[in-house]
């Protein structure tokens, strides 16, 4: 029988390849400073022959959030595919190790599993070039009953609709999930993969999504708004629907119908390296929503995540995310 | 033809595989903390399954020494067997992307590429559980006069003498090195594997070494001496050969013949992680040994190496180890 816990992940599972670069390497491949890119298996050959030095742990960025709600001592279980080779092994073990439940096997067959190169600036930026790999395996198939069992929340991401079966099997985990009471939550990845989805994301958030977590970047791609305050007040109208935006040095905004909380971000003396802060705000987020604090409690949850995270190197704390949290 | 550079290492290849762990985690797997085990397949499997989301970067002593030495600026080659797998692709473009010269190809068949555990306490130290896999194929025949070429120095390490044609292929390594007036250095590990290899390794030092790079528990292992003074009265009998001897806190001591140096360490604020502080010693130490530099020269190069290496987590520096040296 599937166990039954509170978050289940859906998502790209990715191995990050991390390395410090200068601006010139970023130049020299041509990618935006704090962009996300696609590349396939010759790009990723190419970029990696040309990185220096790198370090590897699991990534992905709702892989990420799940590693981090079990990190603060929820149940989670994950959803994503992983070829059958090393890489893929350290994926499993880095999120079973955390209590996280494993729900597909890893394939046998086909590309190997995915790696994001992470390319970090000195002012803690992070470039992204993603090779999809084993990720692009994921199958409608793979969304069951019996896979998605009866969690609290779904977590989803917008890179899923990345992959060719990524909106079916998204509407089809809204689909059980909907059945079972669970509420269905999205965070929406980057602006740029909302501007390739963005028809889809407001249908899908309309028919199928109960809580959001996204950047204003990305809440603005999807509303076609400008500035907080005309966002704010269409994601209200969404009266039922949960908000959590974050906003980096500026803080976060929770928006519930006509209930707003704005929580303040914290001070910290150097941004070592945002990779991850988002996805360990939305730990934090539902961590609390999980749990039934209260939504201010959630956003301070949210916030002290993303603070610890961006004082470190890559996306996932490896010790208890709660220490320190007053 | 052969590349000639300043530095050869010859070692085993290996990927660490790096978590923070509690006292009761060491207890539990009857590890003494700061030793190193070697362990096979199943044991590496069991322990990985109890063990953390854990971190990967390339490891390896001498490899280390060979990466840092090569960070720093120096021309470097590298002998050591990993598998054809995503690991070993792993550690040979953290070489090649600082330069450094693979002399030979991936294995094809046997065991999968070496990792090793590394289990980091809350003090900074470091407990090694090292599974060999593909270095245990590192054979006599890879050591040749093309693989060797003529460098100014070469560098084995202590492991290699766990491995079966480890003693033949140092010999042969030190004999391809005598015919082109390449010096031989020898790191010698730690202080169970000279216990190990104690009466192969005087042999060996007597025969063939010019250069040894050791802790001080090592050389009180290999010369069954108990305080420092005695350790260097004999070293310094080995009037044509060079010793670094390191001792942590207290700095450490070159002796050649009748020259003795002392070189006080650095304080630190917060000893990280010691992963790697002798081999970060040794890399600073041999750049400025392969460039004429005065032997107090050469302990200040290794003392600021090691300094910066125990600040982070891992035994490599990413970034240019020559900063902030004045």
């Amino acid at each position: 029988m599937t166990q039954t816990v509170q978050l289940l992940g859906i998502s790209n599972a990715i191995v990050d390849v991390l390395a410090h670069v200068d601006a010139e390497f970023l130049d020299s491949i041509g990618a935006p400073p704090g962009s996300m890119t696609l590349i396939d298996e010759n790009q990723a050959r190419e970029l990696y022959s040309k990185m220096g030095p790198a370090t590897e742990m699991s990534g992905g960025s709702v892989a990420n959030t799940v590693a981090g709600f079990a990190n603060l001592g929820g149940s989670a279980a994950y959803i994503g595919k992983v070829h059958d080779d090393q890489l893929g092994a350290i994926f499993n073990h880095d999120m079973q190790s955390l209590g996280v439940d494993i729900r597909l096997a890893p394939a046998t067959e086909g590309a190997p599993t995915a790696r994001s190169h992470i390319l970090i600036s000195a002012d803690g930026q992070r470039t992204m070039q993603t090779y999809l790999g084993a990720c692009l395996g994921l199958a409608l198939a793979d969304i069951t009953a019996a896979s998605v069992g009866k969690p609290k929340a779904i977590l989803l991401e917008g890179y899923v609709w990345d992959i060719a079966e990524g909106p079916a099997l998204a509407r089809e985990a809204a689909k059980i999930g909907r059945q079972n009471g669970t509420a269905v939550s999205l965070s929406l990845s980057d602006s740029f993969c909302v501007e390739r989805h963005r028809d889809s994301f407001v249908e899908f958030l309309q028919n199928d999504v109960d809580i959001v977590v996204a950047d204003e970047d990305e809440i603005h791609a999807l509303l076609g708004t400008d500035n907080i305050e005309a966002a704010v007040k269409k994601l209200a109208a969404y009266e039922d629907k949960l908000f959590a935006v974050t906003r980096s040095e500026k803080g976060s905004i929770i928006i519930h119908g006509d209930v707003t909380i704005e929580q303040a971000a914290v001070k910290v003396d150097k941004l070592v390296d945002s990779t991850g802060a988002g996805d360990a705000y939305s730990a934090g987020f539902l961590y609390g929503w999980a749990n039934d604090r209260s939504l201010a409690e959630c956003a301070r949850y949210g916030t002290h995540c993303a603070t610890t995270v961006i004082q470190q190197v890559g996306a996932r704390v490896e010790k208890g995310l709660l220490d320190n949290y007053s």
